[in-house]
């Protein structure tokens, strides 16, 4: 068996190059308290809690055009998330966001991802919490992925997920036990679909793995479920603003969170699908019987565009870096 | 803001020595194909899903005096764990067990405990367990904590968990997604008491954060939790085992599976906790009360000295490595 030391160690990760590297940017460590931008180089210890006991929150936000788009919400709920599970940052919050836009300027890149990970750290094997003296943060700056309309205008293809969802408690917090959202998105690529969706005890939807889910109405109503059961994503969130601003001008009815059904998706006239890397999706077919039209339609059209207009010019929600 | 890159990353990891690096004997890492026993090169990618989305199974054996203990057990359930998530280690079941004796023969400790844990891989920062073309393999033989009992002869204080169980589904597969364990295990220390014991919906006890738990009827009757919600250890299994051999000759009147109230525990005998680290515990104290005498009672004596010898002495369940 080969053995590794100090001596001989960056030589084996040098020669052990993945063909994916050229999507990974930069990485911050607080480990390190710096930054590599060989990806061969981002590494943390398997002694993270994080890595053996999912131990640890995160966010995932995007820079389009050297613009980081509505972070401050994606901060905020990674602050949340980790209050929840008893994680503080000594920095704080106002410390992650000015590494994050360091990281941001080394990676060097106008259009990105950037995943902000905090986690309760190095500290032993065990269970406990406690046995990691310090959280550790790690923010990593990789290839944004184009929207999936671009890819797919004619709209996408979803169908029912068997994995049973998350308990409310968990579901609400942006945390690194994705298990079954891992088994989702399996789902969906074992089923040829392009997406699946949840839907708890009491059949009522809950979300996709990593994004929000909705419906209009043949009435013209926005909805999405209640939030108790699902995670509330940040961009969900900013469509429903624009989206309420198009209820005066007659484009909706009205905009609610409210319990939905899948009788409720077979009677409406489209299904929408939200998420920060995705943008906004059209349902064109949910469990093999056209949505609505079976064509992504006028809501879809009008909010789409607000979405990516907000994205690229919204001056309060953007941070221009590059 | 500080930069590394392969000529000065090792210099950078060697500065940052942890306090607890005493404890780690050896890693081996498959994307090395080798072993570290230098705790700061303790590292895996931080896109690994393992990483970013709990997406692995672990199993945790124990090497007593040279000789692991039960591991055929351990890694069967890993493999099991591994094939209800869809990963499958292209080298097979033997080329674990044949790269774990390895690993615990290179660290040369004759007490440890090795973790193996089989991960989905690198492979990029989506949900998708696609993005990782092939599995991770990492083993790490680190101190063997002494037996709870040893630190603390006159018994276990335990109450009740108020964090919600897991999804049956989920807590029968040893998976990475271990924070509501984590957050059992803060529980615990916060209310200063030994074990947490958790409960599922109905009121049946389900088990420890990392340990299963059972009770001694005053009939004589040893009682652990249906299969169904729980993960079934390895070491309890091994006890069932052997408390079989004692209805025989009258220290058990019977070993069954049952659902466990609240009530039961009240009325208990015994109370006793079992996992591969624990050894055998005795509970004294249940939620303010003392359990039957408030003493470590017979059946703990005769079980645990039996578990005792067998982790010594049981050729059949015994690797001598060392």
């Amino acid at each position: 068996m080969k053995q590794y030391d100090l001596a001989t160690f960056a030589a084996a990760l040098d020669a052990r190059r993945q063909p994916w590297y050229g999507n990974y940017y930069a990485m911050y460590s607080s480990l390190l308290d710096g930054v590599v931008t060989d990806p061969a180089l981002m590494l943390l210890p398997l002694d993270d809690h994080l890595v053996h006991r999912g131990d640890g929150v995160f966010d995932t936000g995007k820079c389009v055009e050297g613009g980081l788009y509505n972070f401050e919400a994606h901060l905020d709920r990674l602050m949340r998330s980790a209050a929840a599970i008893g994680i503080t940052w000594p920095g704080g919050r106002d410390e992650i966001l000015r590494l994050t836009h360091e990281t941001i300027r080394i990676a060097g890149r106008r259009n990105c991802s950037v995943r902000v990970i905090l986690a309760r750290g190095p500290g032993g094997f065990g269970v406990s919490p406690y046995e990691s003296p310090r959280p550790a943060l790690y923010i990593v700056v990789y290839a944004l992925g184009r929207p999936f309309m671009e890819l797919h205008p004619e709209g996408a293809v979803a169908r029912r997920s068997l994995i049973p969802c998350k308990p409310s408690e968990m579901a609400a917090i942006k945390n690194c036990n994705y298990l079954p959202n891992v088994l989702m998105k399996r789902e969906s690529v074992d089923w040829g679909v392009d997406f699946v969706v949840g839907f708890d005890p009491d059949g009522h939807m809950t979300e996709g793995p990593t994004e929000n889910v909705g419906i209009v109405t043949r009435g013209g109503e926005l909805l999405f479920p209640r939030l108790e059961n699902i995670l509330a994503g940040t961009t969900m969130l900013r469509l429903i603003e624009l989206a309420r601003t198009r209820v005066a001008d007659g484009v909706l009815s009205g905009v609610a969170h409210r319990d939905i059904t899948e009788q409720d998706i077979r009677e409406a006239a489209e299904m929408l699908i939200v998420g920060t890397t995705l943008n906004l999706v059209a349902v064109r077919e949910y469990e093999g019987q056209p949505v609505g039209t079976g064509r992504p339609g006028p809501v879809y059209h009008c909010l789409g565009s607000m979405l990516e207009e907000d994205t690229r010019t919204n001056a309060a929600l953007r941070v221009q870096l590059l």
